[in-house]
């Protein structure tokens, strides 16, 4: 079986094509600039080069269709005709209350989901003009949608809830939604199997570490809490957004710089975290070297951090009632061993004992890198959620 | 040493007069509606009862100016004559980063003081209001100013800095600053001394949960973090205040509503915690008694309270690297065994086995109410700030 992925942004479309019996991906690549002078979409060619071509896309149904006559390339497609493809599987930011779990997508559906858009302005939009592309162009195929959002609808309500009046959970679902839930059900779920274990009984907390991150607490295989919030800007430090932070100073800083909701919004998402403290970078890779090389901001934003994601795995223990495996994944947490270092520090009062020889070794590979008598087990675990997009798309599919 | 406290609000003024070789209490009263139709002092007459005294209090002056007369009357003072007094210890809330103990209050000491109005608006000026009513009615008395903020001030950056753009630091001094310093810092002490432990090299964390409440995280008997930020809506829900909320939540609520910013501090502030969850009221009491009684939000909002302290509970033993001492202290934590058992249920993780016939018996008296096998020894503490601040008051005028 045949699967495309597709992860619709406002003016970007990035795909992955699957061969689901091996798991294998044929294909994957970008477009970018959408709507937007020199838009370009950019591809592994099939002598291994990386391939750009500029042409104007705009919109989302003319950059499907680019996708699609690269997909089918004589030269460089993976794809004979666009028959073999069997569906399409997308990236689907926001779910709100409506979907706990992936869903073939059909007209009821893509009318509840754009019941969510408020929550998400600028993510579902785009996502339903991936899906509309599709549509038009292959009348067809199964569509299935994939919610970021859907992993945590398991959370209790104790989680989810702000302590604000309880008319803005009614009127407009203010609450906790949590983000990047394809990718904190994937590693946790792959690391009970990497390491032989069954989901009933165990508690995880994984760190989804990346340019945006968040942790989740999940117990029997199910989401418990989730640091991402409302929207993605709540939980620990990100490139540029600020987690979490004093309701009052929101307003404090709003006063005192004259800005509005839409301007203190974008100060704390655009213009904070890694970039603000360090007044250097939002990658973390640079303020990690700036770090290394003495700058006292750069060493101030890692150690603030690292300090973050530490707090929360102890929240997360306390929510679970322990700790059985804590997950390393994303960027920052699969690549430096540096990061998970710090994290781990000081953590054998609540039985994590990192290997650090171990630790130091590991780059974006699934490994175990605590010490053999650590009661909790600390594993590192690629992420992929394409692939968990593929499967769930598959699975809808087969049935 | 005869020592009068006062804690000054901007309509209020409450106060407590210490005889501190013996730390009795010989007088404690306050009056309320300074400015207002319908003000009033009270305070315990020597019959026992408690009387009230209506009369105009355009301003603080005259409030001190009654405060005294009730103090040195023939029938119901506790004074002969004003010349008894030692000295004057004020409350005051926010010292910013320029005050982490206590000072004689002189002209630069409160001038320095008042830079600090900027972050607490409506306390600082207050404050200062009682220090100059007791400098024009007693000008050769020592005053003695003992600051919320105090104690927080030995937290290390990576705690208190929100990760924001650095200029807000600078520009403006945003960042986390906690208060009940005066109380986290009577509780660590005195619980150690109750265990007969030493500071150095002990961990504890310190729940102050009244209608107001934070946590704080204790090592060698200094501050390391604590939950409230700039301003004392971080951290735990409380009575009518959110604590932690995603600040995008912040700025997609104030769009709905179309609130200001002041509009936003307002509703978060005044509207939420338990009062906005439970849609009945802000006193804990009348909440859980809501719970008992079958009412869902109170139920729910009993839920989140409890689990967001045990989440910082949590947070701060990997803040620590651990956790030795456990202190509940301020009206809800002190008084309500229910709320503690709830928070310390499935904690045995981290070594909290709480005894839950002890703690059951246990209302606003010392005691442990740990097992004797509990790694974490977990104990009740009454607060008592105003001894704190007569007890700095007496032995800064006593160098």
């Amino acid at each position: 079986m045949k699967i495309l992925v597709l992860n619709c942004g406002s003016s970007s479309i990035k795909y992955q094509l699957f061969e689901m019996e091996t798991k294998t991906v044929l294909a994957k690549g970008g477009i970018e600039k959408i709507g937007l002078p020199g838009a370009f979409i950019k591809f592994n060619a099939a002598d291994g080069s990386k391939k750009v071509i500029e042409q104007e896309i705009p919109e989302h149904t003319v950059g499907v269709e680019l996708i699609f006559k690269v997909l089918t390339d004589p030269v460089d497609g993976a794809l004979k005709s666009l028959s073999e493809l069997d569906a399409v599987g997308h990236r689907m930011v926001h779910g709100g209350e409506k979907f706990a779990k992936s869903v073939i997508l059909d007209e009821e559906v893509l009318k509840a989901f754009e019941a969510c858009n408020d929550l998400a302005p600028l993510h579902n939009p785009a996502n339903l003009k991936g899906v509309a592309a599709v549509s038009a162009l292959l009348p067809e195929i199964p569509q299935v949608g994939v919610f970021d959002t859907a992993f945590h609808q398991t959370m209790p309500a104790q989680a989810y809830m702000y302590a604000i009046p309880y008319e803005m959970y009614e009127k407009y679902g203010v609450r906790r939604y949590g983000f990047h839930g394809t990718s904190h059900r994937y590693v946790s779920a792959r690391a009970l199997e990497y390491l032989g274990m069954e989901a009933e009984g165990t508690k995880v907390i994984t760190a989804h570490i990346g340019n945006g991150g968040s942790l989740a607490a999940v117990k029997d295989g199910k989401c418990q809490d989730t640091s991402m919030g409302l929207t993605p800007l709540e939980g620990v430090m990100m490139g540029t957004r600020s987690g979490d932070i004093d309701g009052g100073a929101v307003s404090f800083i709003m006063k005192k710089e004259g800005l509005d909701a839409d301007g203190i919004s974008n100060y704390l998402n655009k213009k904070s975290g890694l970039a603000g403290i360090s007044c250097k970078s939002s990658d973390m890779r640079e303020v990690f070297q700036g770090s290394v090389d003495g700058d006292p901001k750069c060493r101030l934003a890692i150690d603030m951090y690292t300090y973050r994601i530490k707090k929360y795995i102890g929240s997360y223990a306390a929510a679970l009632g322990g700790c059985d495996v804590l997950v390393f994944t994303a960027g920052v947490c699969e690549n430096q061993s540096d990061i998970r270092e710090m994290v781990c520090k000081d953590m054998e009062w609540m039985g994590i004992k990192l290997d650090l020889e171990k630790n130091a070794a590991i780059h974006g590979e699934e490994a175990v890198i605590s010490t053999p008598d650590s009661k909790v087990k600390v594993v590192v675990i690629p992420t992929d959620e394409e692939l968990m997009i593929a499967t769930d798309t598959m699975e809808l599919v087969s049935k």
